[in-house]
């Protein structure tokens, strides 16, 4: 046994204490990044929350004992956890590299280059100044690194989230957009430079980060890497790809690829003086747009990442610090300003020099004050190199967080467009009809009508006539056994949706012929233009898919018929 | 920075070593687990020999000061390391516990429970015996646990890999036939039956594993807690996934669940005194044949687990252990016939009088022989226990290895059967005509022979009469634009296939009168019945998909052809 014994292992004990505390920190992240998303509020909120609760924040007052074994700050367990938080946050980068698409970048064109100079410079500004100026007020503690501590200030003051841009973009529908696009777009060029001027700084500052490099090795290392990576690197990537889906088994060998080789990258970024992640998230950026990493890879890759390690890492955050000791409502008041100000401003303008109308470039303004995970990120790294203290750290974090939060709401608000009307939100056990009775058409809808009359308490005969009245004027057959009686109805407060399935098929005069034996009946109100037309969308989007529609017909309940809806959405 | 200066964390030069590391051995165990993948072996062995090569038994010799540097034996970075490979082997139990389904055991019925009995019985007592009445023979060492060591060793040389098998009846087409039904099933219960073993064994040993229980306190819980998850838990889980379907995001909401049951359950059994795999293996088992859990959350979970976690956990093995000092020929050898006599007696008696032919009797008993993963993980925790020795720990290994490279070539002799022939492994790049000149169907079918004799150096002329001859006799052309020419020639020694594309089409007499535009040349020997059948079995069923034969049309080479062929592979 001499030689296992010369190992360094975790006791019995320890791996117990790894699988409770990762279990617990990973179910409650999952759980209230769950529930914040139904108040649609991004998951990072909840994620962090979680952490928050069980670390020394709440938790560990509550009952410090308790705390202190299940995520002990010393100790085998301590590094592991610190370890897989690091792995995880260099994977997280990795998709978050991903996803950022160069080439969008040049086909917007001037409006982005516009938005993303000023929207970079005027809030880098700002920050730099005050920072400069005010360092008290901004949280500098007096340690050195003034000119190192003003340039991170205004770097994180600056950056965009891509992630939590693009889910609120997707959410207005209004991803595949122009006005989506620009903001992507600059959105992706700012987290680019971004990224790059904090490695510079990290270069600058070296503390003890580095092994053993000066600051002007690290500086030049890195905008050499950089370089290299995004020209030599991604073609040699391009090239590499389609060699190892020839001659390695799929998928596994381009997954094993690019994991290895963002590990690789990680290390060397971590060994020439920054961060490991800068590594991850340019093998991301390189790896991520080619045209041979298929989209089950990055499906794999991005729901492990996005719904086990990143969860994990944000939820670790909380366990770091203490929320309450270090919170300063001033300070954070003072960054919010900053940062708004500052990006609304700057890309408003440049927007509107880019000649998107005035509301529109407000919109883009308000998108792209979501600083969200790319904020926390930065945050943390600014934390561990020492360039500031917890108070700023939490500062930082809960900056991150409410922009994040504000962005959604204040885009509806420009546009005055409301999120899309989508089938799940109004499914409800009570108006699902697992097996309709009717075999007529009329007997289809009246059935239909009764139940949604009875859920909602409103009058059925008016309704029942428009309906009615509707489906004579022209069928609603969309064809292949699908069906959508529907109707508007005055002083509606919000849609109603009932559903009804029939084995046997009821004749609805649909093009193709086919009986319907999946019914919808569609209520919505009078005032509302756009209901109606997204539902309709909606449903024809969900059930053009021959599987949906078999899986729908063997749906055993409600709870079925609601999960195979919901899965159906692409994100 | 106090809060964060009192918990321990990995120094920047260990934030090296450990993405240097892990990256380092991934990229090696996955390029060995594919070349060996290659030569029809399973990748597991690759994958250890990646280990093997990066820890003491090789690059440890040639260059310690490195070795040590990259896998330091102490200190954080093997304090991680080991909880890793703890991580992803438990990971590897739930994906196994997933892949195992109870009702296809009782589906087979008497044979089942026959080969599952005497498979199980003989092998169990052979090793038993020899364990106990010639310990020194087995590489006991005299530490006590004598009991507990011939019940380890007889249950090591009983168990089966289900992968490993699956894998093996799937290459030989046999996976869905009742022969292939018998052993897998019989694996399955063998599989749970020696888990069950496997714990009661280490709760007997309780060698300061057990957190403070006694061993029948040990006992009694693995049990208890066994047959709890396997009724009353996998009702729960079957009732609450689509719960969770309905309410959270998909697939996070049952990623994210299931990852957490498996972490807690290998908390607990951890905490009662057997191994954390154990609980994550249950929770695989109980959650695996939900009809709720998706396809999709199956694939995501298998290729991330599969490509990463267990080519990193495998290759650490290889790390821990000087595969040459312990190296005893005699001993493998001893367990090498030991585990064969057993099993093939006892699967083959047990298959004959469940009622199965005597060749397919003894194909069934080559069939369970592999130990593969399974030996490996059950020797490795016995070395953690104390129970064995590290010469019998490299003695299992190998074994486990051999048997599994074994299994599948004897199981082939035993039925006379061949590996099914497929597309892919007939494809070159000389026989690759992206362009055809073609404009008629003779002339394509020209064109290709010409191509295809000039690779192989064989006669033109009587081959281009026989294959014109068969199409004139009736058409090749599949219809949905693909056609496959084709003939049979004497002495060929193994089939030739050539590839031509044609973006205009020819016409080929499709019955549903479209154009070819994939036109493959399929030349088979004349003594050969099945490879024919075969090929054209797998090119109708490759090309069924519209999107496959689109891509196929885009492919700009070669290798952009033949990844799209393998990867449209299911397994």
């Amino acid at each position: 046994m001499e030689g296992l014994e010369a190992l360094d292992r975790l006791s019995s004990q320890e791996v117990v204490v790894m699988f409770l505390g990762l279990g617990i920190l990973l179910a409650l992240a999952r759980v209230l990044g769950e529930l914040v998303k139904r108040l649609t509020l991004p998951a990072v909120v909840g994620e962090i929350s979680g952490g928050i609760i069980l670390g020394p924040t709440v938790f560990g007052k509550l009952a410090p004992s308790m705390s202190q074994f299940i995520f002990p700050a010393q100790g085998g367990n301590a590094i592991l956890l610190d370890g897989l938080a690091t792995m995880s946050i260099s994977l997280f980068l990795l998709l978050a590299g991903m996803e950022i698409n160069l080439s969008t970048v040049w086909k917007q064109g001037k409006t982005v280059l516009r938005v993303g100079t000023l929207g970079l410079l005027i809030p880098f500004s700002l920050g730099f100044a005050a920072a400069l100026y005010a360092p008290d007020w901004l949280g500098f503690e007096e340690n050195g690194h003034h000119l190192a501590f003003a340039l991170f200030l205004a770097t994180v003051l600056s950056v965009t989230a891509l992630p939590v841009i693009a889910k609120i973009l997707m959410d207005l529908d209004l991803y595949r957009s122009d006005l989506g696009m620009v903001i992507v777009a600059a959105a992706v060029l700012g987290d680019l430079i971004g990224w790059i001027i904090f490695a510079l700084i990290l270069g600058m500052v070296d503390t003890g980060h580095s092994q053993g490099h000066g600051s002007l090795a690290t500086i030049v290392s890195v905008i050499g890497f950089a370089a290299a990576m995004l020209t030599v690197g991604r073609r040699w990537i391009h090239w590499v790809l389609p060699w190892i889906s020839t001659h390695a088994g799929w998928p596994g060998g381009v997954l094993g690829f690019a994991m290895s080789l963002s590990l690789l990258a990680a290390a060397f970024t971590e060994w020439i003086g920054v961060h490991a992640i800068f590594g991850s998230f340019l093998v991301g950026v390189a790896i991520g747009d080619s045209p041979h990493f298929r989209e089950q890879t990055r499906t794999t890759l991005h729901e492990f990442i996005s719904f086990i390690f990143a969860p994990l890492f944000f939820a670790s955050i909380g366990l770091r610090i203490d929320f309450s000791t270090h919170f300063d409502i001033l300070l954070i008041s003072l960054m919010l300003v900053i940062t708004c100000t500052g990006k609304i401003v700057g890309c408003g303008l440049g927007a509107k020099w880019g000649g998107l109308p005035g509301r529109e470039a407000m919109a883009v303004g308000f998108g792209m004050i979501a600083q969200g995970t790319m904020g926390i990120i930065l945050g943390l790294l600014a934390l561990m190199a020492g360039l500031i203290g917890e108070r700023v750290f939490v500062s930082i974090v809960l900056v991150s967080l409410i922009t994040s939060m504000l962005s959604g709401p204040l885009i509806q608000r420009a546009l005055r467009r409301k999120r899309m009307c989508r089938l799940a939100d109004y499914l409800q056990a009570k108006t699902f009809l697992h097996r309709l009775q009717a075999e007529t058409r009329d007997e289809a809808i009246q059935e239909l009508v009764r139940a949604v009359c009875q859920s909602a308490g409103c009058g059925r005969k008016e309704i029942e006539e428009r309906v009615l009245q509707r489906e004579r004027a022209m069928s609603t057959g969309l064809g292949n056994g699908v069906a959508v009686p529907h109707a508007r109805i005055a002083g509606l407060k919000e849609p109603l949706v009932c559903v009804g399935l029939s084995s046997e098929g009821i004749d609805f005069n649909a093009p193709d012929g086919k009986p319907a034996q999946i019914i919808l009946l569609l209520l919505s109100s009078l005032e509302d233009d756009c209901a109606q037309i997204e539902l309709l969308a909606d449903i024809s989007r969900t059930f053009a898919n021959r599987e949906t529609r078999k899986l729908a017909l063997q749906a055993e309940g409600f709870s079925e018929f609601m999960a195979l809806i919901r899965s159906g959405k692409e994100f």
